[in-house]
């Protein structure tokens, strides 16, 4: 039977989370935030009310799954294909940077190089949902500098992708010890060709009339999502990746096959519980007491982070020819990390590749970045009066 | 980290739970059978392949929790205090019986009283949504013998209600060994505070018009519900009841605070997934092998459930004046049992009240009579020649 205990540690992470980003979401601030902050005020961080434990562990976990199937099903596959040209040089130049800087100070601070790499990654991958969500609520996102963000946005997401591949191949390889060739051989294969199946899929007419023709209910899309997005975990899981990966590729493989209410439904569901409950986890894990001693760490992954990100989207926004405070706005707009890189961190940390005050950092670094960036473009185009 | 083996018992049991339930439902047979045989196939009674631990117990339970919602959610509270006086008649007569015949069985294969108690609530509840669904089937839902089977379902369900409230409090006693007059009390105050609450919220229109007003996404709607899901089933832990009892009475109360849209994605994620799996788990938990030495309990359980379930809502439905061919119907569509009593029995289980073998007894009776009762009103309605 199920603790009390359990029971009620859920229901006060979920509705603390609920209060914190409605509270958060109302001050423009990012919702995750909020989210995250229930979980460290109720985790060992502050009341110490909530501790990490296996069974809250599995929840997080069917959490983490839905969350990465709801990302891919946000993600057009086409419009990804076509952004690889328009938005490659921002999205580019706006992550060597700070994955540059990441690396070395994971390489300064004594870490390994795979966990030196993973540290790179994390500040590489900008939050898609947060940079979108910010030039929506600025009225932005059909302007130029919008789609050039969020073109750059969704190309910083496939280099994320692959950058996370050869993370987890690198990671998987130093636990189990055998040849570096085969995973990258397999990995690469799951990609591509799970790729050219979401592209195939996308592009015929005749399947999708066919799926739509035999599964009618609502209940029958969810059941085939959840089935596809577990299946391609494995899938990817068996080719020495992450689940997230299978499970993100799985998303986009469905963009094409549910109907628009079917993934209401599950994007609702998702961020109404199996997120929020995941982010507020999250911040359990959290323990920011541990900053006490690694502030210094924490704070040079920060700094490296912000200014890796504004400088490079700036280089980059720059050299395709954009003017100085545009360039600005979108070196600004790359800067938010979330949901990826704790996914990372989160993994890498269980993976015992992170040590615990790697994973506080990026947790803090993401926290940061998420909670300055809406504020930070705010501030940006009121100074430069870009706002419609 | 989640095993890879656990990743792929919960994708198995999903996939095949879903294939069995299409399958059965395609042959006019109840989805929820189909579910639990997914479950037996896969676990210990046949292949093996699944076996009974506690993460898929954790999943299992918040299942569990999803269903028991949905399924407060099904019933209007109105309705069900208008057909108090309607059904009643025929609700009672066709509980006394299967439960008397239950709680002799009981005590003739030395059960304790608590137990017998328990088999013979698990004998006397109708499951009202095959009752319906089977109507809705035969489209006879509006007739006159229609409308008495459901009012007489609905009322089932309130007395089903209490007999579980006692059967727990019992229960919870027998476990605790504190006195039965606090249970009692507690549990009977419960009951009656949050049914006074679920007509005041059913009544207040100004309150419902606030609800709407303040709470305007699907998403925010979603965590209210599951946030008072979980709270009410706290609440009833606090009063000595089973969980799933205030799980259901928060259903009741949210069913006029939600929108219909809000109804409509929690019942297609609980249906598509939550209670796919609960089911699927419980066919898991079922070991049909030990059937083999007892088959004369599950016999008898059986006998005692058609006969007295049969007998009571034939009799009934004569006391109220209903025609011979009627009241034969009438008593066959209360045969239907399902969710109720697996729950239950699962909940007595996991207690240590029910042995093993009284268990899968219940878990035979509940899939038996869930195969039989819609095939058995079809042949009575064609026989009779009732079907519009």
């Amino acid at each position: 039977m199920v603790e009390d205990e359990l029971f009620l540690e859920i229901l006060l992470l979920l509705v603390l989370a609920k209060v914190f980003g409605d509270l958060f979401s109302k001050k423009s601030l990012p919702r995750v935030t909020g989210e995250l902050l229930a979980g460290v005020l109720l985790g060992p961080s502050l009341l110490g009310i909530v501790e990490p434990k296996e069974e809250l562990e599995l929840l997080s976990f069917v959490g983490l799954v839905f969350f990465m199937l709801s990302t891919g099903l946000e993600v057009d596959f086409d419009r990804l294909m076509r952004s690889l040209r328009g938005g490659i040089i921002v999205a580019f130049s706006g992550v060597i940077f700070p994955f540059t800087l990441g690396y070395l100070i994971g390489i300064v601070y004594g870490f390994g190089h795979v966990a030196s790499f993973g540290l790179g990654v994390c500040l590489s991958i900008t939050a898609i949902g947060l940079s979108v969500r910010t030039l929506v609520d600025l009225g932005m996102l059909n302007t130029r500098v919008g789609l050039t963000i969020v073109n750059a946005a969704v190309v910083d997401d496939v280099i994320g992708l692959v950058l996370m591949v050869v993370a987890f191949s690198l990671a998987k390889t130093e636990v189990s010890h055998c040849a570096i060739a085969l995973p990258l051989v397999c990995g690469a294969s799951f990609v591509v060709a799970s790729f050219a199946l979401v592209r195939y899929v996308s592009r015929s007419i005749m399947l999708r009339a066919f799926i739509a023709k035999k599964i009618r209910s609502d209940r029958s899309r969810i059941t085939l999502a959840v089935s596809l997005a577990l299946l391609f975990g494995l899938l990817a899981r068996a080719s020495y990746l992450h689940e997230i990966v299978g499970v993100f590729i799985a998303g986009m493989l469905l963009r094409n096959m549910l109907s628009e209410g079917t993934e209401k439904e599950i994007l609702d569901f998702t961020f109404a519980f199996f997120a929020m409950f995941f982010f507020a986890y999250v911040g359990v894990k959290t323990n920011f007491r541990v900053l006490t001693y690694i502030s210094d760490l924490a704070l040079a992954v920060l700094a490296a982070a912000i200014v890796g990100k504004v400088v490079g989207g700036f280089i980059g926004a720059k050299a395709i020819g954009f003017r100085g405070r545009d360039a600005v706005f979108i070196g600004c707009a790359m800067n938010a990390r979330a949901a990826v890189e704790l996914a990372i961190a989160d993994a890498f940390y269980l993976l015992g590749i992170f040590s615990l005050e790697a994973f506080v950092a990026v947790v803090f670094m993401a926290s940061v970045t998420s909670v300055m960036t809406p504020i930070m473009l705010k501030a940006v185009a009121k100074i430069f009066d870009m706002c419609s």
